[in-house]
């Protein structure tokens, strides 16, 4: 056992907790620190009080120097703008660092400024930190020192449309996802539009054609295939706390049958542990990876019309955020990779 | 004051309790009589214990000989396939039929055979019932004896379609519906599928390329625009109990401007009270409408990808089925269209 | 018509968005005007888009001086301790005073100050408000200048406890009262307690021993029965966003059967239209007065104990709220008690 | 390691895939095998698709003679009635029975033939069986053959209950318990009451001083304080899948101080991993125990009634059933007790 010393930035929000519930029972982490900018000193369980008597650790503030000799990884799990200014200062030979946030995901910094509407972390970094798509990315994570974990929208799109773009299969200009999410991907900030008396019974798209998300998706479907064009891109807000479903609209480049098609992803997927294809004519309900870290998909072509139907269906704080950034932690330090995470089954119902 | 004597076929499934909400404070009806196949005999308000002290009718089997002589106007709430075969024996000189079902809507009976797997409804009958879409067929439906009252899903699709598919202004094959709906959109019979405990906390689709809904949708675009290719649209299920959303993705066929749409949009929808074009760069979510008439449109073209999104929202019990019912009832009768139906604000929240 | 003009002090409420949906389809309102003092000159349709192109009105800043001249009757639904200071410089013979908060309620100034925390109104004018328990009240109110409407807890608390206490049958300090309410009780003003994210699939108990309508309902009981002693009151949140239920436990003085006492409370609340006594067996639930001003009410004696359990059930925001408001109003100018209010059955499923 | 052979009856009820969840990854498990009698023969995939790839096993029809043979231990999570009849062919020297329903908690086969209106288990069999409650039977559990696991409601109402009915300072008929569940414990079998539009925004009472558990409860009270009279219990359900929520109402037997019983119930619950007393002042919401096997409790005297409440969570799959059934089996084998549950910590948000 190596026994590695963690540090959380931000344990005081929803990515953060949800990192702690999977690290505290982690058979290779001996130890745990939480950092916040907002309760700190407190104790984590008064903050969150499911955690008496589970947890018996205070928030400490963030002071980087410190953290950067006592910690063997680095979680940030803070809102973007926070990890752009913090990561500089925690960088050295002897940490690794994942980061929850969108800020190191873009490689481009004007892309950055233009969708995040702030100052983007230095042009060294972003071109140092590898794209934390486990499936997809998995040997340079294997090298990586800084990890930009993916965003819950992106993760969910690029898992379902990987195997068909990086076979140049999908026809330029004709991507379009129709995204739902839960709740609980708005933070724990309080608003009126996420207040439980507005969203209950209630149904809404929200920041039509301008998600942060969609130059990231963007980002890494080029890097697959060129050619690929602008996505359409849309978000939803369901009335439930956990869960993301991305539906996806295709053209084929080419001819393909469904079968054809199933075969594609069965194989594409066939190693990858948090990765289910259901079979042919059955497709995921979010509930289904309720807690855990899977992400399902289901794809149907469409004789009518020609195109294909993607659909993929993940816990946005598992897969979306918390789980994966578990699981690049595996990958980097060579554990297997579902190390912390396999023995979180779905919570069904 | 006309008084006109009305009939509910179907009293005890969601659609015919929302029709008595309604019609049991209309002006214009002055008595009601509640049919059913399943609890004859019982009193109404056993079946439905909030109608307690509110509603002392009991439910009658239906016996269509007797019906005929009794009412001005029958409002079919049953199940697809009751109507075909029930309509037949209820037609007469001295009656109006309003059908909710999707029975009488699909002009060609092959195409109800695929799509329902039942048997279609005598073809003169098809031909005489009008398509109730109230703002689009208003004409027709003044001159009507029978009424095929749209679906839920069709309902919002085509509101938020119209006006720019009479226009000629989009591509062929390019319309894509990603389409939500709540729960009671499924009725009253319970499974499992639809329970509380395995629909909350969860988001699901469902009939993928095999809705009903979709023959109606095109027949209905095909009549505005004869280009009108087939369209994608796929349906999902949201964990609350009244209200669709459709996104709606299409490609124009000539250059337009945001302001161009928008003014577009809100001339063609000027006179109309019960459809709600939002305001540039607003959006609507499902509780706008909660409980109303109204459908609520917002739309916005992308400048990347030169795509139109187009959001509708309605209530699914209402406009999509009760409310647009005896919205056009009005207009079979000459009274003024919001007659029983505006007074009906939005419940929020 | 006598038409009538109204002023709603604390329209962005919710209390105040439930009043407008009711009054604006009042017969006897003229016109409607609204006051804030947080959202001043915006439109009220901006604030909340639901009533897009249904309502025209702006949001006025609260000028009492002017409101008095200008007005009929003014609905005061702000939150506790604005009506104590706003009410004294809206005083005039020619106006009515309707206060929705808990300001006017109790008569007993120190008693108001120990569990609002908070300066009491003038001692004066808390003896001339008249409690506005519709039902129990109404002679009093139809005499009043100022309602003291009740709190939406006392409501179902009172109309289930009335006629036994009125006729002496419960044992003095035996009443027990769990009391369960819809997220929607505690306002618009956003926190995390009641985000969507940490509210739903939770269920919480709240200020134990100390919620503020405790002395209000104890105040009231020993109105009708002067040996009632200090009450057992606590306050649950359920995940909803409307509807209270009161289940309540008391031991009666003397004995009676079931029978005797479901003819008790069907005589007591023969002739109240919104008071609904389920048959004996039968018991309401939340969704059965969703949206309406009923309140429904279930009894069984426990032979097995000998104690009596009495359930209730209201809309937090009409019966506990708007709805009786209204249903004051009315009384208070000698309208029909159902004016306004009857056509809103409950919103069912 | 022991590795303990494991048969599942009633594996497709949510009792059974909860079981599941934990017993997969239990360290002391080596093989699982499930029993139903309603899909008998299919991969339980594809009755719960959330273990799509998790969980290659098939169905099994219940063969008792042989499952004897084949099991260290069979958990019985089927309906009431079935262990009556199944458990007696099950019996012998080399297994161990954990029943997790009804059919084995009353000792007298009168009381359950009254309350359960169905044949009770042979008179030995009942006497044989130990009654689960971890924290309070753990001696007679950890030497017993058969165990019956408690029910939902009777977990949370014990262990809020037993520090101060032990120490016999609770007066004799003066327990009042006010229940509420969340809709998973009414079981898989779709109904319309249970059904997500009928259930969603409404809170309901049911079985009203006829609930099945209040004869367990009773019994177990007057096994620790025979002057314990009849309790009230009434039964709630709750929009929401997991929890349950017991408030109680005692008076106490001598005077007590708020400290004392704080002390009181700290001490009694100091070495129980799994009941978690909440500081002065503090109460659970059910959320705080999401999917994990603990018990949370917060207390409060109410100095101007002298009534003491006590606020107990559990979520009723877990602690309420299939976590607690797991606590006794650990306890059975002489396993820490917190095998296979510790690292399932509350799922949260």
């Amino acid at each position: 056992m190596i026994a590695l010393n963690i540090g959380i930035i931000g344990a005081t929000g929803y990515g953060g907790t949800e990192l702690y519930r999977i690290l505290s029972n982690h058979p290779e982490v001996s130890s745990c620190t939480l950092y916040t900018s907002s309760d700190e000193h407190k104790k984590y369980s008064s903050v969150y009080p499911h955690l008496t008597e589970v947890c018996p650790l205070d928030l400490h503030p963030i002071k980087t120097e410190q953290m950067k000799d006592e910690h063997d990884v680095i979680f940030l799990a803070a809102p973007s703008g926070v990890s752009a200014s913090l990561t500089p200062g925690l960088l050295s030979e002897d940490i690794k660092i994942i980061d929850l946030s969108g800020d190191l995901r873009l490689k481009d910094p004007d892309q950055y400024e233009k969708w995040y509407q702030k100052t983007a972390a230095p042009g060294e970094l972003l071109q140092n930190a590898v794209y934390g798509l486990s499936e997809v990315n998995r040997a340079c994570i294997e090298q990586a020192h800084i990890i930009a974990n993916p965003g819950c929208y992106p993760t969910a799109t690029l898992l379902a449309l990987t195997p068909i773009v990086k076979h140049q299969l999908v026809r330029s200009s004709s991507i379009i996802i129709d995204a739902k999410s839960g709740v609980s991907g708005a933070g724990r900030k309080p608003s009126i539009g996420t207040s439980f008396t507005e969203m209950q019974q209630n149904l809404k798209i929200y920041k039509v054609h301008r998600h942060q998300h969609i130059p990231e998706i963007e980002q890494e479907l080029k890097d697959m295939d060129p050619n690929i064009g602008p996505i359409s891109f849309t978000t939803h807000l369901i009335p439930m706390t956990r869960g993301i479903m991305a539906t996806i609209y295709v053209e084929l480049a080419e001819n393909q049958s469904q079968e054809q098609l199933m075969d594609l992803y069965n194989q594409f997927y066939q190693n990858m542990p948090f990765v289910r294809v259901r079979k042919d004519g059955s497709f995921p309900g979010t509930k289904d990876v309720y807690g855990s870290n899977y992400c399902d998909i289901g794809l149907k072509l469409d004789p009518r019309t020609g195109r294909l139907t993607i659909v993929s269906v993940i816990d946005n704080l598992m897969k979306g955020a918390a789980g994966q950034a578990v699981q690049n932690f595996n990958l980097l330090f060579g554990f297997d990779e579902t190390l912390g995470l396999k023995h979180l089954l779905p919570v069904y119902p």
